[in-house]
């Protein structure tokens, strides 16, 4: 059966000091009144983290109560920071079913409230607990990949930095004329130089904000002007280290490709996309994940224009989730808002699209492991018949190899590293970290307690691993390293 | 499109030294053996609140990973303690959508590692924030739904006590016959009776223990000899006291109905039950919401041995919650699992029942507030043609009433009480709680720190209501207080 929107509805993003379940209840009311509806036959609601960040559960309830609807079906639906892309999914489903005919999704999240270096523990909590434990967040991990891919692509860091700010300045560009959005002025490259180094080579303007807000939309069996054409998810190793590469994300590729078959569609086909920009290059490796530039190559398509509000294939007309914001359960539901007002028609002057019939986003859970691909498009869409999907890539799905014993000291290659400032609760700062590749081409993460400064380390390097409290310790490779190495052979590991 | 079962899989339940992943995919494998899949199209999880019980986030993607899944989507559902029944229900759409082929719920906590007192205050999360901040716990409202059970239903203290215990020496004696349950043993009235008050009158022996486990079952669209024929699913108000009635549960009702609407079965089809004996009581309420027997009358379905293992309409052949164990996110599912062994016929000659074509699963999320309830039978069953769903009741759905000014001070009338031994982290114990009618016919919880002994209270007598430190405080009443009352009106409300 298929499934198409009757409502949406959103909070303005940014800081509040409404309870979570009101400002969630602000979403679904403006959501059902567009709708036309004042009962539904179920809700499904996506929050990541309200046990922690609120300290609430039960949160289903809680809801359906604020908004007056027991009595029906409530449904918390959580995959980390795609949760509202989640709950718009298994919404689908439901309704795709033929068992419900209007099913409310909803998706918010609290944030603000707490001090940041206990948000930025509790969003480490997404991350796997073997890489965790050395301290590493998600700003942190996304810095290791900027340093990869600026290195797998020849890019000097000075380059990476422009390439960067460029899309930190594109996504504040177009914030400005989305109502909703958290921060609605222009940034320049100064400002973005000026900002604070979070994970080297990662600024506090590389990284969405800590936000609060909600989004909402009603799925309908009836048929109405948009339709949800394609939805594809999948995930990949809850480690990082575990993948075959670091600079692409195979949950984006698996999610893209189920998304696109379901659809029939190519993404040439696509016409704009709400791409996840956790982090800057998130943006950049998004759109090469999802099939409209080849790796490596999708810096160029932002050089050139293409990826602009008004260039041949915008990224994040919203703003993004750099300049609308990310409260983390609710970003997912709130990029395809954003399709919708496009979709629509509703976008305002300055933001609205011309060619506005078929749009896309991608939503990334935790550090790309939990992924979900959307295709949202107009019901009265001329479709060119016979064209379909012909995948021009075919992902390989990473599967962690189950260690028997971890890899002992010695020699290791310095793959990627950085310097991290900004560091969870109970974790000293600065703090460097690196992924080695040991002389038997096993993966791991490392500390070093000792480098402070990122000058001082370099990718592709020799450095020396050893084992402390059961960590990975990574030091420079000397010749009295090489020496102990050659004398007590490998034997601890952590 | 019609679903049926492959297969299932279940722990040991118990205390496990084992990570939750590694216990939910011990599970799985089982699942997965059974329908000789290596691969399926999705995975639905559910755990309530592994947030908090393990201090893990972004656990669907974990669990794809230990499970070697990844490239697929991973899903996490979350409806209380109901949660593995809500993972069921999420994935039967997927599957009745025609999406979806094979696909894998699986359900599970660990909750044992951790001090109980901890425990407690995790489980009363899910009790509404305005109740939870009195220290209320899930055994303390239950007890006053116990005690104003008994006064509805004019049975003594002493009789109450004797049904309870009879649900418990039951429950226990089905539980000897069940491999996978945690307790083993027959219990008799004098183990009831010295068991330990945790809620008066709730002994320990009325609770559900604190345990570790997990469940999996695979759903799919080619034909099975097992098929899901009704899934219902309602909330109800988050707090307790914004319900008309405290001895029935509105959200069972209305899951009921649906389940039988969608099955197109009667109460009265029903060859046997689990019913979510979270506190003893809980399983006479479930039985007469089920549309089983008439309000009131559970208690005595048990005392005539209708509800025994080798009864008319067996009652938690498993063991139940009590027996079985109760890892909140898991208990759902693994009642499914029980009613797929019967169906089976796989049960073991002591516990199989000897109608077994048509079993029922109710499930409680939270205080009675996010139920569930789901019909399994056998495809082969030979169904009465016509006959359909007559509904014998139409529960009346409570919406909270939304207090511009919280009740003042002044008389009121004890409707029930508890004196809560076990009180969670930051209460003293022991904490005496009651909900008191106030003259206006609101409807609050208040505590009284002086009262100790249970004794001293008697439900349906005058209190007087008083506010202290932004609570409501209870006292005995007496002229004293009346003519205070009588003096300065009644204003102060926290």
């Amino acid at each position: 059966m298929d499934v198409y929107i009757s409502g949406v509805g959103m909070t303005k993003f940014g800081r509040s000091k409404e309870p979570l379940q009101k400002m969630m209840a602000e979403a679904a009311s403006s959501a059902l009144k567009e709708a036309q509806l004042e009962r539904v036959d179920a809700i499904y609601m996506g929050v990541m983290n309200v046990e922690e960040f609120v300290g609430d559960s039960n949160f289903a309830t809680l809801l359906a109560d604020t908004l007056g609807l027991t009595g029906i079906p409530s449904t918390r639906v959580e995959t980390a920071s795609s949760t509202g892309a989640g709950a718009f999914e298994a919404a689908f489903y439901a309704v795709a079913s033929g068992h419900m005919k209007h099913v409310l999704v909803l998706a918010g999240e609290k944030m603000t409230h707490l001090p940041t270096a206990k948000t930025t523990r509790i969003l480490s909590e997404v991350i796997d607990r073997s890489e965790r434990r050395y301290g590493a967040t998600m700003p942190a991990l996304a810095a290791m990949i900027a340093q990869k891919y600026a290195r797998e692509f020849n890019l000097s860091l000075l380059k990476l930095e422009d390439i960067l700010s460029q899309v930190a300045i594109k996504n504040h560009s177009n914030g400005c004329f989305n109502p909703y959005a958290q921060f609605r002025k222009i940034i320049t490259k100064e400002d973005y130089l000026k900002s604070q180094m979070v994970a080297y080579p990662l600024r506090l303007y590389d990284c969405a904000p800590i936000t609060d807000g909600a989004s909402a939309i009603i799925l309908t069996s009836q048929p109405t002007p948009i339709k949800v054409s394609g939805i594809g998810h999948a995930t990949d190793t809850a480690a990082v280290r575990h993948r075959a590469s670091f600079t692409s994300f195979n949950s984006t590729k698996e999610a893209a490709q189920k998304a696109y078959i379901m659809s029939q569609l190519n993404p040439s086909d696509i016409q704009w996309a709400e791409v996840h920009d956790a982090f800057t290059l998130f943006e950049i490796i998004g759109t090469e994940d999802l099939g409209f530039f080849p790796p490596g190559n999708g810096w160029k398509a932002l050089e050139e224009g293409i990826t602009h509000l008004r260039g041949r294939l915008p990224i994040n007309p919203s703003g993004g989730l750099k300049a609308r914001g990310h409260p983390v359960g609710a970003s997912g539901l709130a990029q395809l808002v954003e399709i919708i007002y496009q979709l629509r028609g509703e976008a305002g002057r300055e933001r609205q699209l011309e060619r506005a019939e078929i749009g896309l986003a991608q939503s990334i859970g935790g550090l790309g492991n939990n992924n979900l691909v959307t295709i949202l498009e107009r019901a009265d869409r001329k479709r060119i018949v016979g064209k379909g999907w012909s995948p021009d890539y075919h992902p390989e799905i990473n599967v962690s190899k189950k260690m028997s014993t971890p890899p002992p000291e010695g020699i290791g290659i310095l793959e990627t590293f950085t310097t991290l400032y900004a560091t969870p609760e109970g974790f000293r700062s600065p703090l460097a970290l690196g992924f080695v590749k040991t002389e038997g081409g096993e993966m791991v993460l490392a500390c070093n307690p000792d480098y402070r400064s990122p000058k001082e380390l370099k990718m592709g390097k020799k450095v020396y691993l050893k084992t402390r409290e059961g960590l990975y310790v990574f030091e420079k490779f000397t010749f009295w390293n090489r020496l102990k190495h050659w004398f007590k052979g490998s034997s601890k590991s952590p």
